[in-house]
Parts: structure tokens; sequence; C-alpha cells
């Protein structure tokens, strides 16, 4: 499960739902680095179904090979993102803990306190359901291909295949994307009545679609026929010999979407109100057949561009 | 506030009290850092009065220099001792992160749910209380002495003052005291009926004790008159120009023991029945006067070798 689920002794009913996650930066900008982390780590209430977070803890090391200067332009700022992601989501941070270590790193602490009805279980997921995504792949590949920009070598194997101008808008979406809450993906599940959700990140799409298969109490396999990558990033991972196995479905994400299984005859209409309402689209990324708790890739799988 | 409160809305008088603390490893055995580091998470609940952890989540850092080996001895071990201080604490490890940094790291969240009777807020102390403390102070210098051991140059500093023999059982006695729960003395609190309290970890006794004092609702000052301190160590910080401030009340603890303003006339049966109960004393170290949200140490403090 993307987080853990406490019953509360003596307060009949009520449980206490936690999660907690921290990284290195992996953007430029301070501001934007603390708004990601922040979606990140509540991220895994949101794939739970979890839609209210009533504390944050913030987590944050400040690098020993910082200058003054850089430390206190730095930190505040990544502070400052992270809060406010964390107001946009409803809920306070009230404390954490800082340290000084030879990397930068930044994360948090999720809490809620509510009832079982509140928590969708990763577990409900049924046959002839389909899946959906709804944030698109390939922040790494853009991440990455962002910092060969300036390392002529790497730049050099996907020089032949896209521009400075390509990468850059490639970045700007990523970016954008990884700070984007799953708040409204997670709202919408009790609407649309979805059966089993996680969120998208390190494993790539087909690892997280593999241990939700897992998790599942009915004989399930996910079998995804739609890849939506952002913009111009697939021919990149092919220029670069696949490393990323992007297509593969393993290329890493940071606060990707959530993936989640719902009956075939709500999922245009969740994908609709996800676009109306968050003004980016969700797609219908694959189908749920029997079989034994799997997922796979089909071969020559839709590649959308988006 | 050691550790924050937050209402939680939809749940009339329940408020959900979490904390946050990690750090680097300052002992050798990977299995009793792990309990310190779990009896550390845990202090910042027991100095608020708050006796039941309800979850726990494990923050790790495993250093990217270990080898594969030392990976696999240390990092078990390490969260085993963790998980064990957790059992001893009555909850469970439910979840956590794990990153490889270039240093290994430890620590996690502890929350609890609970009604504000459960709480004692660090903020009712009255002059004519007492100051009791529930561990000796002495720790970091028993720690970096015992490191000393193999290197000549610092040695030669403390050698005239102390042998290996001493040093070592120092060493041992800040060990054990670092992976002890505060728990009985929070569960004394509230029995004996004290007023607030703190945990004392990097600010020293004094800086801790200022803190506390400057929290409080009344005008207090915390006047400390005795420095209960791990044998030995009072004589090695001297040796070293007092580059600790020991007796000055500003060396760092970790896993220090509960602070706290009680009323005179049940100090002492506090103290008994930490004894009791724990096996290990507690000291009334001060007395809570008239002022303006200070505290300082008599001049000539009683200095007891414990």
């Amino acid at each position: 499960m993307d987080a853990s689920v406490t019953p509360i002794p003596d307060q009949a009913g009520l449980s206490l739902v936690q999660t907690t996650d921290f990284f290195y930066p992996l953007v430029d900008d301070p501001y934007l680095q603390g708004r990601i982390a922040c979606a990140n780590v509540l991220s895994d209430l949101y794939a739970m179904g979890v839609v209210s977070c009533h504390n944050m803890l913030m987590l944050l090391a400040v690098s020993k090979e910082f200058t003054e200067k850089e430390r206190d332009v730095v930190i505040p700022l990544m502070m400052r993102g992270f809060q406010d992601t964390a107001l946009e989501a409803g809920c306070l941070v009230t404390g954490g803990q800082t340290v000084v270590n030879p990397w930068c790193t930044v994360g948090g602490v999720a809490s809620t306190v509510c009832t079982k009805d509140r928590i969708i279980l990763p577990e409900n997921s049924s046959p002839g359901e389909v899946l959906v995504l709804t944030k698109p792949l390939g922040t790494q590949i853009a991440v990455n291909a962002h910092q060969w920009i300036d390392d002529p070598e790497r730049w050099n194997k996907i020089s032949g295949v896209t521009s400075v101008a390509e990468v850059k808008a490639g970045y700007r979406a990523a970016t954008l994307s990884m700070a984007r809450l799953n708040r409204i993906g997670a709202q919408l599940m009790h609407k649309y009545g979805a059966t089993a959700a996680t969120d998208v990140t390190g494993f790539g799409i087909l690892g997280h679609a593999t241990n939700l298969a897992q998790n599942q109490i009915k004989n399930v396999h996910y079998k995804i026929h739609t890849l939506p990558i952002l913009t111009n990033m697939s021919k990149i991972a092919k220029a670069c010999g696949n490393m990323f196995q992007l297509v593969q479905g393993y290329s890493a994400e940071t606060s990707g979407g959530l993936l989640l299984s719902i009956p075939k005859d709500k999922a245009a209409e969740f994908c609709r109100e996800v676009e109306e309402l968050e003004g980016s689209p969700a797609w219908i990324i694959g189908t749920v057949e029997e079989g034994v708790h799997g997922a796979s890739i089909v071969q020559d799988p839709t590649v959308l561009d988006v």
C-alpha cells in the first residue's frame, strides 16, 4: 500500500493514515522543487483515496557544500514551495527536522485521521474494468535531457532527434506535471467508483502496475495498451538506446499520476471530469483481464505524445 | 513545543500529535543505534505527556560508502533496534522511506491521536515549583572521548585525568541511557502533576531550560543548582578546556532525559518512583522562581557524578 493505515485504539472506527517520502532535488528551481516534494509526499495519500491531509511535517537536509548565500536563498524558497503546495492541499506544515548533509534533500510526512469509508484500499479491481492514468510519463527523461544541454558528450547522442527548445519545453511540462497535486484524481475516484489505485513513481508504469495487480483479491492481469508520454520524450528515449526503458514501462517517474482501476462504463466520464477540473487530461491506458496477478504492456502499444 | 498538536477536523476533541527526528549514527553498535534513534524520536511525544504512540515510520539513509556486506549487516541490525524499541513503546513501525546518501542516517516519525487531556502543554509552570531531570548529562562527551581512544593526539589531552577503562564504562552508560525510553517519566508526569516539560537534546540542559521558561504563561525563571553528569565526564570535559561547555549547560545531548517543572511537594516522590520503575534515578536539579522567562545555572553548581 502507498500509505500505512493504523486503527486508533479507543477511537472506534478511526484510522491514522500516514506516508513519508524524501529525495534529492531534480529541478533547478528551489521553489518548484519544494512544490514537487510536497505533491510527491501527498500523492501516497491520494492513491488511497484519502482526500484530506490533516498535518504535514517537512524533512530537509541542507547541503554542507552550500555557501551561506546559497543556503539563505535556496532553503527558504524550497520551504515556501513546500508550504504553498501544502496550503493548496488544505493543510499546514506544523513541524519537521532540518539537518546538514553532503547532499541536499527535501521531503515530508503526510498524516490523516479518518474513518475507513474515506479510504479506497488498493485491492478490489475486477476483470472487465479498465486502467486510467492521470499524468503523462517521461519525467525522468525530461529532467535528464535538460541536464544534458550543458554536457556536449551526452547532448550529441540526442541532438540528431531534438532541439534545445524542445528539451526546454519538455522540462517545463515535466516540472509543472510533477508539481501538480493528485487530489482531484483522488476525489473523483470516490465519485466514479475506482476499485484500486497507486501512484506512479520510482518503478515506472509497469513496475507499479505489477505491484498493484499483485495486491488484488481477485485474479487479475493488467494489460497496458497505451502510453501517454510527454511530447518528444519517446523519441529522445529511443535515441538513448532505451537506457531509460521508457516504452518498456520501467522509466522512473517523480510525483507521477494515479494509476487506477475503474469500471469500464465510468472511465470516459472520469477522464472528462479530470480534464475539466485540472485542465490536464487523463487517459484510459489498459484493461483488467483475468490472470495471475501480473501486468504487461502489449506489443506495439499506442504511444501518445501529450 | 516538542511535538506538533493539530486538531482533527470533524472529530471533536481529538488531536493529532506528531514529531519527527533523524540524525547521524554516533555509536558503533548498529542495533543500539537503532534503539537510540527510536527512543530519541519518541522522546518528543513523552515530553508532551503523551504516553501512547499509535504509529511510527522509519527514515533511513544507507551510506553509499558501505560495501554490500556492510550494508547487509548494518541496516537490518539498525532496523531491528528501532523496531524493538518501538515495540517496547507499544507501537508498530508501519512504513518509512530508505534512500542512498553519502552519510548514513536514521530516524523516524511518531504519531498519536488523542484527546487534549492526554497532553501536558509545556506552559503551566509556577514559581515555587522545582525542576527535575530524568537522565544524566554528558552523553556527547562520553561518545567523543570513546572515539578519541583511537586518536593519540586527542587522547593525550585527556589521558592525564582518565583511563581507557573509565572512558569505555562511560560510553556504555551513555549508550544505555540514550537507548532508554522516557515513557515512564511521561506517565509519572500525569500522576504527580508536572506542569511543563521538554526533553534535553541538542541545545544542552541550559538551552532547553531557557526555551521551556520562554514558553511559560507565568513569569518564571529557572534556576539550576545541580548537574547530574555521567561518572568521570565532568573531569574529562574540564581537561578539554571546556570546549563542550558541559558545566555551563550547553553540551549537546542525544536522547536525553525529561526536564520538567513539578510542585515541590511531589518532586521527591516522583524521583523515587522513577527509580523504582526504571532502575535509574531522577534528580531535583533546580527551582522555579519569579522572573522574566529565562534560565541560569547558579555559581558553583553541585556536580553529581552518577
